[in-house]
């Protein structure tokens, strides 16, 4: 194990979380609060703690592999959140740590499930709403793949940390030239980030309440302002919102490629299709099922559609109270969770790709159980699948469940009905946010013990890095084998 | 597809079926009841289709395949529920058939999940009563093997037949002389059924209701004779039964084992180790978590051995209403239910086994993923487990999952909550029996529509036939490919 990179790293990362606060503390002197201060101490600390690092950490060998990659994905994940919550602890607007961290975590996991009341949100100053839904705009893309954007790296291995970062199943050809392809990915990313403010701006919302929610859509978190999500506002703001989130949920090779001209292979992808078949069935069964609580179709339907895209994108923002709905459209809403949108975006959950090459490996395995001798290869976006690509989908979901049963397991031991508890666990460990229930988008995380809220900051973690890397870091093998090097 | 030896054995499941009838018509005669005339007409009927069927497709060709031995399971359990519902039709006792389908199939595959209320089931008949839990026994060692061990049959190809009804995920070293194993496998049950059915009738019980109960623990089935299950019995029963509930959850491999006098290699497996540390740490946590609901040390042991072990066992008898249990040991139990006991048993759910063989695959990927170029065997038993057998467990895992998405969905329609629906799905398809909420052991399936009813049948028959048979059956690819032979 090359310890000297990964603090290396860990250096690099918190001076750009440095530089990335300013952006608050600059709203904080705008709006003159008083918050201005802690943003400035953390700014301070975190340059300390990252020239420290650098300084110290030289590193002579710059080659690393896979599992370096990992530790410093999931090292850099926690170190930004312990960093992050420090403004929410010093201001006291969240005095303990624990629910700060929870916040943290759940923003830059791009998660926004909260431990804050509707009153307390919309008693926090705007510099600290700006950071809270500004993680989720930094989490969103992968810290690790700004970093490799913005800092000078002369190591090729850097497909290490993409593979540990960036979600889905498979990398795709864009890695070959990571510096420049990273590049391209946050311009894509700034470039709709920026479309959606405007669109929202234009549409009559105050420009901080732009930026904030166009944060949140980008990073398909769900950090708003205010105690009822995205509700009060008008429904023209609702569908931009809803077109965006959707928006986001997209694999951005997609967009890549658009770019690139090749519009007709990305429209070819199949991803996409089964994405927006999902999403259009999904809102014509709730439609259907909630036509009753809404007066008129286009309200029923923007209602629908508004849910559907935030909880299969796993925004997680609302502008009703969904866990009122009936169960079928709450079942839904729970299946969505689990099948979150196209990999390669800024979306949780397990990914419609993923998804998709499930359903093909069972149905080669049924082929082959009728037919034992005919083997027919698994095609997927036009392409042969290797067999380890497929198993490696499978080992994925495996370890998944096993993980959610886990999580679930903790949570047993709160006082609650098993809606909440399990509805916590789908929306943390997915990346939602709000659950059904007790934890519902009317309700709040602060009803949890803190050993469920470390649990559950834990989840969100697991979800936001495909599991993996925190399984490799807090695996002994992984570090005894590497004193023996 | 060879469809006369399909037909050929169907007809020889119905014969079978209509000697096995004798039993109930034969306590039906006992207690001089009327019901008695319902199994001499269905056992007619019985012998008249099956002598059609033999006689009018005598197979020339005795040869078949893989994909002939699912469709003749599948078909087999379907025909023999089908026939098995007719004498609750015909006494009038369940007068809707999709009714006493769901029964029945809830019999065969020794789930036990009724659509009958307390007072219902206590007005039965004796015949009936018989019949009802006879079905646990027949199904829970399985009606082909029976077939097998009873019926002569010079083919060496039953192993396709064996494969597709014995439960888990590697079909054990008896498979060489199938026969002689059929008879083995039958005796072992017989004896311990017996050894049941002695120390019940020794603590107190009736002759009748000792059989009954023997039959329901046997196959781990969980069909009763009164509104409350086991809880009004004495202690010494219950224990009984919790004790005989485990014995038949363990992979009768162990007994064959320790009959041959390998008493080494027997207590060496895993499986039994990992199954026995799973009541243990079940019983504990449970006993922990309800120790104020009941007076004494020993009875709230006793109330957590039995439901843990009816759970695990996928029997489903209970001894108190566990839906009013706190939410930890409610959702202990709910993961019970889908780890289920061994495979090779009569239990269902997704099986130690496999379970264990899930864990070593995540592992190893794990290692390959720190190091790439290291390649470990996975061992299981004292023996290298073929990597075809490990994805074949992480399919069945994918698969299992996608069908209790799917049969989720459709029960979603029903208007009863969450926990209602998806422990109802989880009760039939692992084979339980009673679930929580609406569906708890004082609940019943009656509250369903007929299409749930329907679904839940077929759930049940999934999980006993662990998925396949069935979805084979209704694949089109299997029946086209056959016309082109």
């Amino acid at each position: 194990m090359n310890r000297r990179i990964i603090f290396y790293m860990l250096g690099q990362i918190l001076k750009v979380e440095a530089v990335l606060m300013l952006l608050p503390l600059i709203c904080s002197v705008i709006y003159r609060e008083k918050s201005a201060i802690t943003f400035v101490i953390t700014i301070a600390l975190a340059l300390l703690l990252g020239f420290l690092l650098t300084l110290l950490n030289k590193p002579k060998d710059k080659t690393f592999f896979a599992k370096e990659g990992f530790v410093i994905v999931a090292l850099s994940w926690m170190t930004l959140s312990v960093v992050g919550a420090l403004p929410f602890v010093i201001s006291g607007a969240i005095p303990n740590f624990v629910d700060a961290f929870f916040e943290t975590v759940s923003g830059f996991t791009t998660t926004g499930a909260t431990i804050l009341g509707g009153t307390e949100i919309e008693g926090m100053s705007k510099g600290l709403l700006f950071w809270r839904s500004f993680t989720h705009w930094i989490g969103g893309m992968g810290i690790l793949v700004l970093v490799m954007a913005i800092v000078p790296t002369d190591s090729g291995r850097s497909i290490h940390i993409i593979r540990a970062e960036m979600p889905g199943p498979i990398v795709g050809k864009l890695v070959p030239k990571l510096k420049s392809t990273a590049k391209i990915l946050y311009l894509i990313y700034i470039i709709l980030t920026l479309l959606e403010v405007i669109l929202l701006f234009a549409g009559g919302m105050s420009l901080f309440e732009s930026l904030v929610h166009s944060f949140g859509t980008a990073g398909t978190g769900g950090f708003g302002v205010k105690g009822d999500s995205i509700a009060s506002y008008s429904p023209y703001l609702q569908w931009v919102i809803t077109v965006f989130m959707l928006i986001f949920g997209i694999n951005f090779n997609i967009y890549y490629l658009i770019i690139a001209g090749k519009l007709r292979t990305a429209f070819k992808s199949e991803e996409l299709w089964c994405y927006v078949g999902i999403v259009i069935a999904a809102v014509a069964l709730v439609t259907y099922n909630i036509h009753n609580l809404f007066d008129g179709f286009w309200e029923t339907v923007r209602q629908s559609a508004f849910q559907v895209a935030s909880i299969i994108t796993t925004t997680g923002y609302a502008t009703t109270d969904f866990n009122l709905w009936p169960g079928l459209s709450k079942g839904i809403l729970f299946i969505l969770m689990f099948i979150g949108a196209c990999a390669g975006s800024t979306a949780g959950g397990i990914k419609v790709s993923r998804i998709v090459l499930l359903f093909k490996r069972i149905s080669a395995n049924l082929r082959h159980m009728i037919h034992p001798r005919g083997a027919e290869a698994v095609r997927f976006e036009g392409k042969k699948v290797e067999s380890e690509t497929l198993n490696g989908v499978l080992v994925y979901f495996a370890i998944y469940f096993v993980c959610f049963t886990v999580i679930l397991f903790v949570l047993l031991f709160e006082p609650f009905d098993f809606e909440t508890n399990i509805s916590a666990v789908a929306a943390c460990f997915n990346n939602v946010g709000p659950g059904l229930s007790k934890v519902g988008p009317m309700g709040n995380y602060d009803i949890f013990s803190y050993l469920s809220k470390m649990v559950l900051s834990v989840a969100m973690l697991l979800g936001r890095l495909e599991i993996y890397p925190l399984i490799l870091l807090f695996s002994p093998r992984n570090w005894i084998k590497s004193r023996n090097k």
